[in-house]
């Protein structure tokens, strides 16, 4: 073991291995769910060395297969399924992208920018912006997150609706593979028809197919005016008709539209007393919309202007106002972002990451709530997301007065079932965005058809026969 | 061989299992570059009898490992790469799933709708019309070709700049495996991050790796109108910034942008003189632009013309007009249609589907001109296709007063090796949007990475380990 540890330090330098002292950073998942103990922490600082790292870690292994040793590849550790830090064996290594942080290439004709994984995607979108572009991934994480995990896990957050996934913004990737060879698919082309869509395969697969080391991204031109509205809707279904309005009026031009329910929006009232929520008192559900507009604030304006009026006059929402400044859009979309805050401040709860088709959202809430107030009476729904997606997070809070510790130990197993049952029965998926990890791999064996794991599995030994790369993540081993 | 046949007309019925008579409709390409022999053509009519087939071949395959008997899995046999039809040892079983061509649902709150493999595109653009919304996908062939092979092949077609190429509109996907066994992913969610990326894996494999026999597809509202305009640029790097500017002042409205050669253009004129060709005789380049509005036709004119008024000023376009009617639009686009039915009456021809990065198009046409020139004195550029999306057939006609078969004969390997040659330079695609099939097999093998040749490989092995599924296509065996 000393001997590997040895050559990834003649590989990355003494400086970039770290094996004693706080390692927390790294040992521990972001949510604070699971905490392991690495054999060490190696930082490497371009794609030739992370390629020597495999190599290395590959070549120990097949000589001592029982050793254990691995790979577990780490952008900003911001997961949420426990999917980047290592297991308590100490026989696995982190390997951390963070210092491969360049951006290679901005090329505004091709609207593209080619960067590397460990580059910050808040970064990112500055790195457009100064270019007169937009990098439209956007998420609460985004000041700490890079792209690389991004794309290991195929992130969603506030624009899919528009641009799609983290797997549509991306045109090609620089990979290693579980052998330490590197495969240069840094494309920059919108069509290439020649051969197997490997891209689409690495992003997704969460570190356990090879290491995506950098990435060619899709850029967009900046709109010219970006605005918000805020609305009550009487109903789940009436948010549903009030999408297919948006969507019909505003064109490609809706570019966010999140549902929050009462009692979340409640619960941001409660612990963030300072911010301003409207409409939630009198409404089951609020809905926030953004408009971009390649053309101009005042035309965005009068567009919104008249989807609402529309709406209104059809009964699909009670109230509506539409941010008169940025501030007052940021204070929208402020309420908006505190609502996981406001959720731990409550005391644990049990999240949800789930999509229906659209169609089914309302039937599925209204069908999933009654089971687990029939089985926990009092629980609460902290339920919010990207309607336009079909993606909620259907949180489940304690009954007002249950200690939430209790209530998890207790209730935490047969919560999650009634909700996947649920999802299953509405054709949904159990993790919409946040990926598989190890917190939901036992939970895929169950809800994932057998005949899609049987063809993952044959993919995983295929491309990684020796199981080097994150070990029992997506896939159990 | 005997049993086999019996036990596909017990599957399906002697009907549906053609071995004697014309059967070129299945054995000859849509090109008529090559012409095989099947054992038979097999047409079930559901996803059960295709199972079966499947499982009733490899069990045949796994008894007689010699006997050579594989499957083709076959569409509306329109593909441009003769990757659907069989080769002429006799012993390819033709796998046609035109009878399976229901729309099992429209769900219009869902925006999808979940279709059979063999449904003729244009039918599902009538469809999805019909509840008055839009599928976007579109090409010459729609009037014969299937959304199978639409998924197969990863079709592109002339809305890939606004709604992607047939990869990007489906949602999920319906699949029989190469063991026979039925994968179930019609999955109507725009978010599922639970594993790796199967549908995207089966998607332009060309039928390598299994069967699609039914796709979950996304639709869109309804454009209020779209408008098409035609101008003249002066140069190739005029039409790329033209490109830019419509890009940032149409936003998403910008669904067409078709660039077309003089030489292309003059094909058209002098073979089909009933044609008006605007201004092809005072500019090297056309384009062709078409813009879709969610409001209305007004306001689509309204900002088209204010986008050509920029263009002109800054000296993009030599010249430009809005179609005036529905009839002025289609005249325009059949114009741009007709130049590859003009090619073969100017000749045999060697035609390539490329793509570059729109930034470097310009310099790669001049510079891949000028070395063919070098090459074959004479020889005529018929240019054009789908900048937006950096894709250009670009073809080579023979020079005028050469013999096409001569030409041919004489220089289509040297031609195929300067162009390839060149697209490797510029860090392009030899395939954008036909694929590879048999036809370009060879050339992969020369041109794209071999990391990646290794992982599909292995992919292949892995999911087909009897290469019992179109072998040879896509990878030589």
């Amino acid at each position: 073991m000393q001997a590997l540890l040895d050559s990834l330090r003649h590989i990355v330098g003494s400086a970039h291995v770290h094996t004693d002292g706080d390692l927390s950073a790294w040992e521990q998942d972001w949510r604070k769910r699971a905490s392991g103990k690495a054999l060490a922490v190696v930082r490497p600082a371009c794609t030739d060395e992370v390629a020597r790292i495999v190599h290395v870690c590959a070549a120990f292994r097949s000589q001592q297969p029982d050793s254990g040793v691995s790979l577990v590849p780490q952008g900003g550790n911001t997961g949420l399924v426990v999917g980047a830090t290592p297991d308590d064996s100490g026989r696995q290594i982190v390997l951390s992208l963070q210092r491969m942080n360049a951006v290679r290439k901005v090329d505004a004709d091709n609207l593209t920018m080619t960067v590397e994984a460990g580059c910050i995607l808040q970064n990112l979108q500055q790195c457009a912006e100064a270019s007169n572009l937009l990098f439209p991934l956007s998420m609460a994480s985004e000041g700490s997150c890079t792209i690389g995990g991004n794309l290991g896990c195929n992130a969603g957050g506030t624009q899919v609706l528009r641009y799609g996934n983290t797997r549509d913004l991306c045109l090609g990737l620089e990979v290693v593979s579980a052998q330490g060879e590197v495969w240069h698919g840094l494309s920059g082309l919108r069509k290439d028809n020649t051969g197997y869509d490997l891209r689409n395969l690495f992003i997704g697969s969460e570190g356990t197919l090879g290491i995506i080391t950098a990435a060619t991204l899709k850029l967009y031109p900046r709109p010219a005016a970006r605005l918000t509205a805020w609305a009550s809707v009487p109903s789940l279904e009436h948010a549903v008709s009030l999408l297919a309005l948006a969507q019909r009026r505003l064109g490609a031009g809706l570019t966010g539209f999140e549902l929050m329910g009462q009692l979340a929006l409640g619960l941001v009232a409660r612990h963030f007393p300072q911010l301003r929520v409207p409409f939630y008192e009198q409404s089951p559900f609020c809905v926030l919309l953004e408009n971009s507009d390649h053309l101009s604030e005042a035309h965005a304006r009068d567009q919104f202007e008249h989807l609402l009026e529309a709406a209104l006059e059809q009964g699909c929402i009670a109230d509506a106002v539409v941010a008169e400044s940025l501030s007052q859009a940021d204070q929208f979309w402020h309420v908006r972002e505190s609502i996981p805050l406001a959720q731990p401040l409550e005391g644990l709860n049990i999240k949800h990451d789930i999509s229906v088709p659209i169609s089914g959202i309302a039937d599925f809430v209204r069908a999933t709530d009654a089971l687990l107030q029939q089985a926990i009476p009092g629980v609460r729904m902290v339920n919010f997301g990207h309607l336009g997606d079909g993606n909620l997070h259907y949180n489940v809070q304690a009954p007002e007065h249950m200690d939430a510790a209790v209530f998890l130990a207790r209730h935490e197993k047969q919560v999650n079932a009634v909700v996947f049952d649920s999802v299953t029965r509405f054709k949904g998926s159990i993790s919409a965005e946040h990926g598989v990890g190890s917190l939901k791999v036992e939970q895929l064996e169950k809800y994932k058809s057998p005949v899609a794991l049987g063809m993952m599995r044959a993919i995983k030994r295929a491309l990684d026969p020796q199981n080097l790369m994150n070990p029992g993540r997506v896939l159990l081993t």
